[in-house]
């Protein structure tokens, strides 16, 4: 027999032509139904029809919690983001609530953890171990304490269960994905330099001296673009938390005390109560004055850069070159430029806006979606 | 029975926790062991044994072809790009060659298509009903005839088998997966705004009127940036191509012959053979160099654009102002902005190297490990 036959032969073997599969059902719970929260149980909503449709992919809101409440069952109303409907009281004990969202049947389950609570980020191992998938832009499990993170990747990899956090770096911006691709495809990252922080992408987009910077600050918390207190921004601690993540999505196993932070916050104001700081925001004027002379001086712009390299990490505002990519950012966007040995005389850039609900949430939903697709669901044009 | 006691009941049922699995096995085939072929055996080589240590994902080189050869059994040396060892000739029977790469086992097969045949994307339906993906930066099926496109998408719904592109778009930067992502979020698309050919972004950048369009294609011509016949990328037929599928992936069936192209290489020029193209290039000077002094005189700068908005789809040079970002690239960068209902005061933008036979094999290689990861390969950094 010639060896065409035998392929032939082959080819026909290897041809399980699959009749059309029933959907697969995934249960979906919300911890955290504030901005990101209502804005994901909106796009899921909204989606699901389609992705019904085209990916044989039923999501299932099984309950909603936040710190106090959980509605289970929830209806189109709950989804709606108006929490009506099923609303039951109880306390708030998350591990019944994962149990209820995967269901007596032991369909697949997904929670989405839309809060920025280390004692959410806590049940994440057991969740695993318990074959229940998490999704979140919440940052404490990934730049937190190792012992807790390599707990959850020993629970994952014994369940097979996922936790993805697209979200925690660059909102909907593709970003961690992307680190992960040219990991695993054999790239090696050389640095990671980037603007992650909305605020203080903003903040510097628009201090030129023409205004006082704590008149910027004040505009920025009135505009809703910074955090209650102004001085977690300011502070450069969130954006160490994501250089943290990526470090560790390099292979790298920083912590966050690993990461050189240069504060905008002086040292005599950090440990004011709110009001108080709010109050006396205009004494950082002169400090941050004298900054943008010098950088104005050398004819260069001041940004708020974060620099992963062999040297370490750090983070805090810069002297750039007028002609930096980072110069022509504009409003909140965050950019993120990873050079690599493949990518080495010219950057892989990836910029936009990088905060708001909606953007977050498009992450988590991503995530969800990635959890799907490695159950085989099917999301090609073709 | 109380409520809790039940969902702690729920909660044990869910968790299996599951023994360390065994490996998967996915066998790959190459067509094409040119330049980007050539990348991707190198790449596949070094990456395999992290992939199958960290994320027991075992990738087995079955078989390579080229128009001419087949080499089954490839070892090392084969791996290596040269292609030494076990070496078979035959006749070029791609589905022979598809049927030997799947094995007689039903292991999960890739090919990858490294090639930029037509001829070789009539064969993805057949290879996709028969179980076996395609993972292609090959344009030629994403941007053909709609008949061949939505047999294969047919071909893929009834086996589960995936064709994946990355590498069509951008090479190796995340863009057909990023809009996939924004679209089955529930995203809407109001436009995608691109500098899509490495080639063409080059010359414009370097286009100022110091030299001679003519040189300065000559010079692209002699480092290699530019096809054998630099028309291939001046009439901008490629990067219509480019455009065609991110319209497709946005859910609209567009075709070669719905985008505007406006060439550059002027009507008289088109029909010559390459030698005597090159002679006459200098009969491109005055009619760029119009158009150069056009734009210089609006205060704005040229470049090669492709856009997809409500109007249509159209490639071009165009003039922009100086402040655009488009006017800011370096090198052979590519950009895409994608502007959406979410991205809609900043589009989201993917910006970097999009050419060269590493960054293209590095995207067919995550497309290789996207239908790994639908298989349940795990892919994650915790």
């Amino acid at each position: 027999m010639s060896i065409a036959v035998d392929l032939h032969r082959s080819l026909l073997r290897a041809a399980p032509v699959r009749a059309a599969l029933p959907p697969l059902v995934v249960n979906v719970g919300v911890i955290g139904p504030g901005k990101v929260g209502t804005a994901f149980l909106h796009q899921l909503r909204h989606a699901a029809p389609r992705l019904l449709r085209e990916c044989r992919l039923e999501l299932r809101l099984r309950a909603v919690s936040d710190s106090r409440h959980m509605w289970l069952d929830c209806d189109d109303e709950a989804l709606n983001g108006r929490m009506g409907g099923a609303q039951t009281w109880r306390p708030a004990a998350l591990d019944e609530f994962a149990a209820y969202v995967a269901g007596p049947h032991g369909e697949a389950a997904v929670l989405a953890d839309c809060t920025a609570s280390d004692a959410v980020a806590d049940h994440y191992a057991g969740w695993l171990t318990a074959g229940i998938h998490v999704v979140t832009p919440n940052k404490r499990a990934a730049s937190g304490c190792l012992d807790r993170w390599h707990a959850i990747a020993r629970a994952s990899d014994a369940s097979g269960a996922r936790l993805h956090y697209e979200g925690t770096v660059g909102a909907g911006l593709p970003v961690v994905q992307t680190l992960r691709d040219l990991i695993d495809t054999g790239d090696e990252l050389t640095a990671v330099e980037g603007m992650l922080s909305g605020t203080l992408a903003w903040l510097f987009n628009r201090f030129d001296g023409s205004i006082p910077f704590s008149q910027l600050v004040r505009e920025a918390h009135d505009l809703g673009y910074t955090e209650p207190d102004p001085r977690d921004d300011l502070s450069g601690m969130d954006v160490a938390r994501k250089l943290v993540i990526l470090a560790r999505e390099a292979g790298l196993p920083l912590s966050l005390d690993d990461v050189a932070v240069n504060s905008l916050v002086p040292a005599a104001l950090a440990g004011l109560a709110r009001e108080d700081f709010m109050e006396v925001l205009p004494a950082m004027d002169a400090p941050m004055a004298e900054l943008l002379a010098r950088a104005q001086a050398a004819g260069g712009v001041l940004r708020h850069v974060a620099r992963l390299d062999r040297d370490g990490a750090s983070v805090g505002v810069q002297v750039l070159e007028r002609g930096h990519a980072f110069a022509h950012g504009q409003l909140t966007d965050n950019v993120v430029r990873f050079a690599t040995r493949r990518y080495c005389d010219n950057a892989l850039v990836v910029q936009g806006p990088g905060a708001g609900p909606e953007v977050t949430a498009a992450a988590v939903f991503t995530d969800l979606l990635r959890v799907a697709g490695a159950m085989g669901v099917k999301r090609c044009a073709c």
